[in-house]
């Protein structure tokens, strides 16, 4: 079956945003075994919108509309597809009940608009989807020969869980085949030199398939299988898997989905009940930053340092000044001492310091912009690892970040 | 002029990246007062690409196509404009020469593929348009009824200098009309409270145009004149920023297009030659690397700490046991003595301190999720402010960022 996105709204036309929902909705149906050949965007003007929603009829199975369903006059979703469908628009009295619902516990219920009980008004004959986050429903609308439309409202934390809760089932429903898919992400290796030790597979396979996405410093490798059951769908997958992990090793740092390297760090941490401390010169509080974004980072986490300045380094890590005066402040040594210095000034079991050249200035043919030396201290054992990366002085710090993270990661496992 | 946007990649259909190109187009061409009324997005496939192609030359003036100019037989953008005009594909041997000097310089000389030399074919009679940062030229096709096509490579990091440098200039000559517009930007006030304080100015005018940009804890007013010079537009954007510098008073901290929060403050304390410390809790790291990512920061910044444990904040900046015990360590009192700590420990003569509950755990009814504190000292004199936030970690502690650079920036504007 095709799928066919169409976003509606002037706000991305001008480009005041992002169609990130186009992005999320392509690999949610790419998930489901959908084809999306297509993705538009029409602004808040009926007549395109008709011209649009027509022609997607014409050549798709499934036609998904985002936006448009606000309480304004620009908001004119609804109106369109009625037209379009030849079916009014009628109140829906479970959708009303919800807005009063919604507004109930807010300061602002006095301020239910006129126009929010539009919001409670579907096409006739549709299935209602609620809104867990807000208040304009979801609809589909099942038409002749098995062509669909779906209507869902534009904000991603309404249009996501939506999409996630019920319009993907749903739409999974629809499928004679199951998707199943699992995610290996891959880390400290390049994406090319990647994609190149899996090539092989990746050409020779036709189901699963493997889908490397290349990520900051990573490489996730999507395994989708087609199968008519999930069970079936877990037998395929698993082989690949299982190769996959063979290959890259402990580069592997996680097969789950949702997970992230920042959450792998700091539950190993706690697996092991080690306190961690960050000592940053380059990247000037962004690893720390980072962990600390993980719920739950308090117990494992307890103080960090910036020490941009090599007096800061000398005097809050007791980095030598004979080292800083012989090596550079970016060098093996330093990093070595900043390291060190950081579990010694903390009390932490481990210990991360990152010392680099993030430019556009500071860079010499020695030391160019993109040399980071990482160290990196585990109860009292000490490695550190030189990077020479490319990019701007944001993406150096951003990568900076995954490795040092990756580099933790590597010494906890040992 | 109209003007339309043809995204060509299956790794947009799938979801794989966000087409953030659009977004870039579509808010330059509103710059140079081209209207966009149609944005889409075709793989790889030759029959649908010129489907779209013959559907937005029938429809728009300009029509700017993306990506599918790569040296693989994925690539079929040229062959499809090819076909569709009835022109052939010709080697241009400026753009082969470029080539040959591009890989020049490089280690992977040997590994120019004859693929390569693809990239230099262009359609016949085109406007050639140099890549400066990579080989992929860019193409504008002239054609009967002032219609143009636009060829562009997808890398944002090719396409954005090349819209940049030439082809918005090649544009904007054809509009009878120059838009001049300059950037208001707005923080420590809320989006809707600050529409709502220029809602007449947006209402009422035409020309020039007032439109608002909300960003993380920051609105952003584009003023917008369309005049037959520069100089005119100039004169008519002037009274509107006067205007919405009147209202905002010191929440607005530039009007430079290209400045940011954090640029803003380092450069005050720079014109200032003072030097600022970060006590970091719930941002854990992040103002300081916020201010890092400024090149130059070194001069401003020597060190900063992250206490996210009360020791941390008792130990490193001399928080009282009791103020932490009485108050806790979200609160008012102790935002004040970290500020004040982390002066006394770095000598520095600007410290910020962040304290709050990011959740999505720890809330209490008298102290929710989202309760922060700034505390900010600049030589010697203390200010505290509570922030009450809403959103996820994540989004509390980017506010969090944004709402502690301006309390910087006030108190040192002093």
């Amino acid at each position: 079956m095709t799928a066919e996105l169409i976003s509606v709204g002037t706000e991305i036309l001008l480009g005041n945003i992002v169609n990130t929902n186009a992005a999320f909705l392509s690999q949610e149906c790419a998930k489901l075994g959908l084809s999306v050949y297509h993705q538009c965007v029409v602004g808040d003007n009926e007549d395109r919108l008709l011209e649009a929603l027509k022609m997607a009829l014409k050549r798709s199975d499934i036609v998904i509309l985002t936006g448009g369903l606000g309480p304004t006059k620009d908001d004119m979703t609804k109106a369109a597809v009625a037209k379009l469908v030849g079916r009014s628009i009628v109140m829906n009295e479970h959708s009303r009940q919800r807005i009063i619902e919604y507004f109930k516990g807010r300061e602002d219920y006095t301020r239910v608009a006129e126009n929010n009980w539009r919001q409670a008004e579907v096409i006739e004959g549709c299935i209602v989807v609620d809104n867990k986050n807000s208040i304009a429903p979801g609809e589909i609308i099942e038409l002749p020969a098995g062509k669909r439309l779906i209507l869902m409202p534009g904000p991603p934390n309404e249009l996501k869980p939506m999409f996630r809760n019920d319009i993907g089932p749903y739409l999974a429903k629809l499928q004679e085949v199951v998707l199943y898919s699992e995610m290996v992400k891959v880390c400290g290796i390049g994406e090319s030199m990647a994609e190149t030790m899996v090539l092989d597979l990746i050409e020779g396979q036709e189901n699963p398939t493997i889908a490397p996405y290349a990520k900051t410093a990573e490489v996730h490798f999507r395994v989708t299988a087609r199968a008519a059951s999930e069970e079936e769908g877990k037998q395929l997958v698993a082989p690949v898997v299982e190769e996959l992990k063979k290959r890259f090793g402990d580069n592997v740092y996680t097969t789950k989905e949702e997970e992230s390297l920042e959450e792998v760090v700091i539950s190993l941490l706690k697996q092991q009940r080690k306190k961690i401390a960050t000592a940053e010169s380059i990247t000037g509080g962004l690893i720390a930053a980072t962990l600390i974004n993980v719920p739950g980072a308090s117990s494992v986490v307890d103080e960090s340092f910036v020490t941009y300045s090599n007096e800061a380094k000398h005097k809050r890590l007791g980095v030598k000044e004979e080292t800083l005066k012989s090596y550079g402040a970016v060098s093996e040594q330093t990093a070595k001492e900043m390291a060190e210095g950081i579990c010694q000034a903390t009390g932490a079991d481990v210990g991360i310091a990152v010392t680099g050249i993030a430019g556009p200035d500071g860079g010499t043919p020695e030391k160019p912009v993109g040399l980071v030396y990482v160290g990196c201290c585990v109860e009292g054992k000490c490695e550190v690892e030189e990077l020479r990366l490319k990019g701007n002085r944001q993406k150096i710090r951003d990568m900076v970040v995954v490795r040092a993270l990756d580099f933790i990661r590597r010494g906890i496992l040992q």
